[in-house]
């Protein structure tokens, strides 16, 4: 195995589940090694405690004649259960199929170690980089970077730049370079509803009280009406229609028609809203998702309960230009209004993303769009995106400056998922792209 | 603590919990230990393999000028989960506030064992019993006693009586004695919806395929109209309308106002079909009910996934002259017609339960009402029951005689839940109830 290739195992075998308060102590250690392998390349390292889990941030000697280029990157990941659903251990990682497999593989260690790795390089043959450089590392990502945009209001001058690049988000196709313009923005709410004080027996109870199960399950399906479109008031209202040039583009982007995500997926149907191909509906409609829903007994065999209380955890992707707050707000009224009678609803908002949209044909969108060629060996596409990265919004407006989205992540990854993995190609690719996106932007 | 306590704490620390396939050997080890405390108060016993757990049966030498009266109970208990809201551990009784607290304290080990110890007693006090007793105890009732009609079919000619007495019901309040006449009856089945073929990034893939748990939570709800009637095309086809006698008696009935069933459940509000009280809701009018729901990440914090699949439990209580198998089959026609597009569905249906009802004035139902006064020192009041005692039925249709209901269940016994308890002067009467009732059927 290549010294690059073990320095991505070590990276990987660090359980940093930032949602998960049983692996606090992994996320530090993590950050810990990443700060080693920062200062053993000849780079000044800072780590930053924040209210939960350390920003870790490198530079190299800055020089006024040079740009300066901000690359993003998060070292958390998502947790791993079903556990028992993955074909190797997630945090022991291994090669098969060309593949390097482990949680984080792809999100976000893998793609990030590359440009980290690109900068051993260059450093290694030139002893200096074409521009001043400052990576930014942070440990909170998956639970929605509660503690990111405080860092960066209150080290903006330090952050100054003239161009950020993230690596954290797809490729349409293997072998097919690509660029984004845009994200999904989220809010997130859990509801609890309850009931009676204690679980009952359906039997002696059932008809007389209301069922915090079935209230839950109300709640759900009164989220989107028969057709798929999702049923709360105003919703739709400050969604950016989608411009022509973007659907026909779209239409002719491999990897992403209807057939390709059923493939993907492994879905049964299409499904979605009518009118809109599965790549509009994936990049610009928003959602209404049920992450996780609870209640009552879910072990082998019946047990005949009423249960006490039932929960759901709710997801909302956004799109350009609905505002989280106003969405969480709408959600929240949707909830209390459709309710149903005889259990109280407790809902708990979790955290906000702003949709992120830029112009794909700007300076530096076009250096990104040569150094992604450069790497990959032909033009890219350009495309939005469905996931979230709320930070990418918050970067633009703090720091001024329009980030370049230049992901390494295939479809079948299986990002939040098991068995995620991460083609040792594209591993390869990434560390190439950032040579030449450094030098490309200098 | 008396040596009657005493055996009912033996008898409760057996875990016997007959749906969860990790305790057969516990239920097996309870069967063993009533064989010896029959056997051991000299009466002849027999342990009958069954396809899963035991039955007991045990019978006094049988003389042709007595009455030939048949006592059922079951040894086998419900799970015990959520276990940490238990104020003692399950399966470790103990009393606290006049009450045995213990999972089977009252479902069914403190009644059953009542039978047992007054026989008991009147075989020490008196030498003989006044009838020819058979008591018959089964280790499945709580999994819907899959082979007790097989077994009452096979050994029918053995199990011949004159009269059947039940205590697995129970008592409107403390102090007033009870006497059912009827019980609904039961369907079950749990249902797996299945989407994509893993648990998906809800970013990357949300809005252009079908989510499971959505899916499971519309089916849910297509369970009822807004108003709380039950949805499925036929189901109250069937429903007895209650009679005016009825609706009268039940208006006086101690403890099972609209008001009652809120202190004794917890619940927040009134709840259920328009047009009927409380109490005709329990006891005479058919439920569907979620017991359990699941699907996705129910973790800490969030997980922004569309799980692969998600699953709920079903059961429906049922009314005479509702047929468990017809609305099994119109159940299972309406979730296929109400299942999403672009999931699958899968319905495993589970056991059955005819409802039961009978003439409480009869010549044994009279018997029954006395003894009932003797031991509680008052009349009777005539109700029907909100529960499933499937095998009741099954008695009346295989050996011909119509089960006598004398329960000792309170409302706040928690059976089927955690902290379920059994008042000890309830356990004591009890006891007398049976010296009395096998003086008075003699």
């Amino acid at each position: 195995m290549t010294k690059q290739l073990n320095d991505l195992f070590d990276f990987l075998r660090f359980p940093s589940i930032s949602t998960d308060s049983n692996h606090v102590s992994d996320v530090r250690h993590c950050a810990d090694w990443l700060i080693q392998k920062l200062s053993g390349m000849g780079l000044d390292t800072e780590l930053h405690e924040t209210a939960r889990h350390p920003i870790v941030i490198a530079r190299n000697t800055h020089q006024a004649d040079k740009k300066t280029c901000l690359i993003y990157g998060h070292y958390d990941v998502q947790p791993v259960d079903p556990v028992e659903l993955w074909d190797s251990p997630p945090f022991e990682p291994e090669i098969r199929d060309g593949k390097i497999w482990g949680r984080g593989a792809t999100d976000n260690k893998g793609q990030m170690l590359a440009h980290i790795l690109g900068v051993e390089e260059t450093l290694k043959e030139k002893g200096e980089l074409p521009v001043n450089l400052i990576f930014l590392f942070e440990g909170e990502e998956e639970i929605g970077s509660p503690n990111l945009v405080p860092f960066l209001e209150k080290h903006k001058a330090d952050l100054a730049c003239d161009v950020i690049a993230v690596s954290d988000t797809g490729m349409v196709a293997k072998g097919v370079p690509t660029m984004g313009y845009g994200l999904r923005g989220i809010t997130c709410c859990e509801v609890t509803v309850k009931g009676p004080s204690g679980d009952l027996h359906s039997g002696l109870y059932g008809g007389a009280v209301a069922n915090p199960a079935t209230a839950v399950a109300r709640l759900v399906a009164s989220l989107h009406d028969a057709n798929g479109h999702i049923a709360i008031d105003g919703f739709y209202d400050d969604v950016r229609p989608l411009e022509d040039w973007e659907r026909k583009m779209w239409a002719k982007v491999p990897g992403v028609s209807d057939d390709d995500t059923l493939a993907i997926t492994g879905s049964h149907a299409a499904f979605g809203e009518p009118g809109f191909s599965s790549a509009e509906r994936l990049w610009a409609r928003p959602t209404a998702e049920v992450n996780g829903i609870g209640g009552g007994y879910q072990g082998e065999g019946s047990k005949t309960v009423i249960p006490a209380e039932a929960m759901a955890k709710f997801s909302f992707r956004l799109v350009p230009d609905q505002d989280p707050e106003d969405i969480s707000s709408k959600v929240q009224a949707h909830l209390e209004k459709h309710c149903p009678e005889g259990v109280t609803l407790d809902v708990e908002v979790g955290h906000h993303g702003k949709p992120y949209i830029c112009d794909p044909h700007s300076e530096n969108g076009k250096a990104g769009q040569i150094a992604l060629e450069k790497a990959f060996g032909k033009a890219p596409v350009l495309i939005r995106e469905g996931g979230s990265i709320p930070v990418i919004q918050d970067m633009k407006e703090i720091l001024g400056v329009e980030p370049l989205m230049l992901g390494l992540a295939l479809p079948d990854c299986q990002i939040h998922a098991p068995n995620e993995n991460f083609y040792v190609e594209n591993f390869e690719a990434g560390i190439q792209l950032n040579r030449a996106l450094l030098q490309e932007l200098a």
